[in-house]
């Protein structure tokens, strides 16, 4: 079994995060105090990825349960406000609202402080375990799309510092590990915020998998010189065609995939998928600081001033996407109707 | 008329140039007081360019003729010498091999090292001349291409500081600046080194031109999201069919542009066509310190020892190129028939 680096750990009733802001210089670990720290572990993104945010979501609101004493009704409500605060440090993001939405009944219904603080913690700790096995089983899914000798491209992290093991698209190479099945990775950098430099290529060359570093404008040639096979990347959020959204670059990496004729895989859990959304059309792209853009790791690389255009992520219609690999199996040409197929879903609206 | 920045000053027989590496921060000028000082300039990169590199070549060369004092035959060969020193230091680089091919026989055929002194240095000043005359046409030509309104994405910088002055890629921009015709530029910030980011965001900024910066993982959703109507670039060897080798990053784009339907242009003088190679597959492309990849204006970004792919260059081919623009005029779908009947040039084969 590979040994994975745990993003978030909790043992003993105590929570600690990996800093992920300080990779790859420094392998710094954190032991979250209170709720004003948990907050600004997630602000600051020194605890990253959707799955990871969610759980430690989860792990925060059972520490708070042990570390409040009060009379039921008020610890209820206080435990419910710890809920409401966490999840407003990310609105939008699904799978931390997703966690809240399973603990907070456990609060609502609870019959006494002991009762409620078994059963969250309980509760996230088999929702930990399941982020893992989901994450395998996406692994496993994806291997079989490859073979021994293969060179696949990625961006961002999609690893297993973003979930509670394994990760999405970086799975089926830790699997491959296991079997002694020979993958070769190519980390596309991903600026502004170099997940891909930073995290992708730190965990892979830690677990002993083949990684290689490009920077974002490399990928064509790349792709020529290196022969690369397939191209595999994460997911935030997968809407009810298929469509995806993903860290800025992934859409073109699509595009250079058909360019090509090689497959493009999206790997997410079927918790990424958004039915209430018809097509990527109805996605709103968040832009972020131009200053991310014009400095890297606080260094300044642009002139002050100068105008950026700086959107945190693309759609990449479904069209260009070979195969989207959930936990239940791939969906090989996805639309409507085969994402409907795998996973029985039925779309909200 | 716009005000250039001059990147390589030789007056009073002192060649001074602009260190481009430590732009945007610092406007810093460096006087070259011998080879040594001219060669690690090139490697570092404080002189850049294709067209102004090979211009630099020449002062150097000039700058030698008249520091060394020797009898004929070996002043000849000290300074052939030279030449091939020079000529090492960027064999991608077809321009400066073409200055420097034009100036070697006046070091061959001279009579007296006082003779070699005056023509080396009234020949490298005419090239000089000429070559901001060759950015002016190609600014006017590639005008005719675009219309007021439009927006056009490039890589790296083919500018005014990497030419004697105008640039080729962003020529047309100050022939349109002089105009009152209105044109938005979109960089791309071009890892590893950052020339879009540091160099052609500063100088159209103190041009007054309308630039926005992106990262090059941005370029296929800007294309969307900005509605760009072209992408042109700048190019550093074309081959007798119109494959053209210019900074990594620059096929992917041509392979975006034909994705969107949109056209792209090669913009260069006819010193970068390189007859004596059939097609792009006889270029060799130069592999660059990964130390340039793994870190960021020396802030590392990578964990330690991880492997690299730096390659400095790609190749595009003729097929993906709408126009290339010379002094001359367009050539419209470049390959060997179009190319002879513009340049009037012969293949050496």
């Amino acid at each position: 079994m590979t040994t994975f680096v745990q993003s978030i750990r909790y043992e003993d009733r105590v929570l600690t995060i990996l800093d992920q802001t300080r990779l790859p210089q420094e392998e710094h670990y954190e032991v979250i105090a209170d709720l004003a720290q948990a907050v600004e572990a997630i602000k600051q993104l020194r605890v990253r990825g959707a799955p990871a945010i969610s759980l430690f979501g989860g792990f925060v609101l059972v520490q708070e349960a042990y570390r409040f004493e009060a009379a039921l009704p008020v610890y209820k409500q206080a435990l419910l406000e710890t809920s409401a605060t966490l999840l407003a440090t990310r609105p939008t993001a699904v799978n931390l609202r997703n966690v809240l939405n399973q603990l907070n009944p456990i609060i609502q219904d609870g019959t006494s402080v002991e009762e409620i603080r078994e059963r969250l913690e309980k509760r996230t700790v088999a929702l930990y375990d399941q982020d893992a096995q989901t994450s395998r089983q996406i692994g496993i899914h994806a291997l079989e799309l490859f073979q021994s000798g293969d060179r696949i491209l990625t961006i961002c992290n999609a690893g297993s510092i973003a979930t509670a093991a394994y990760g999405t698209a970086l799975a089926p190479f830790y699997i491959a590990k296991e079997r002694g099945i020979e993958l070769s990775v190519f980390a596309s950098e991903t600026r502004p915020l170099l997940q891909g430099a930073r995290l992708t290529t730190w965990e892979l060359q830690r677990a002993g998998i083949d990684v290689t570093l490009i920077t974002d404008n490399m990928v064509a040639h790349t792709l020529k010189e290196k022969q690369i096979d397939a191209i595999i990347v994460g997911a935030d959020r997968i809407t009810r065609n298929g469509d995806t959204a993903n860290k800025i670059g992934t859409f073109q990496l699509a595009l250079l995939a058909q360019a090509f004729g090689i497959p493009f895989y999206v790997a997410a859990p079927l918790s990424t998928f958004d039915f209430s959304l018809v097509s990527g059309d109805a996605i709103e792209i968040e832009e972020r600081d131009p200053q991310e853009v014009t400095t890297v790791q606080g260094v300044a690389t642009a002139p002050e001033g100068v105008a950026v255009f700086n959107p945190a992520f693309d759609v990449t219609p479904h069209t260009l996407i070979t195969g989207i690999i959930t936990e239940l199996g791939v969906i090989t040409q996805p639309n409507e109707e085969t994402i409907e197929q795998l996973t029985g879903l039925q779309p909200l609206g």
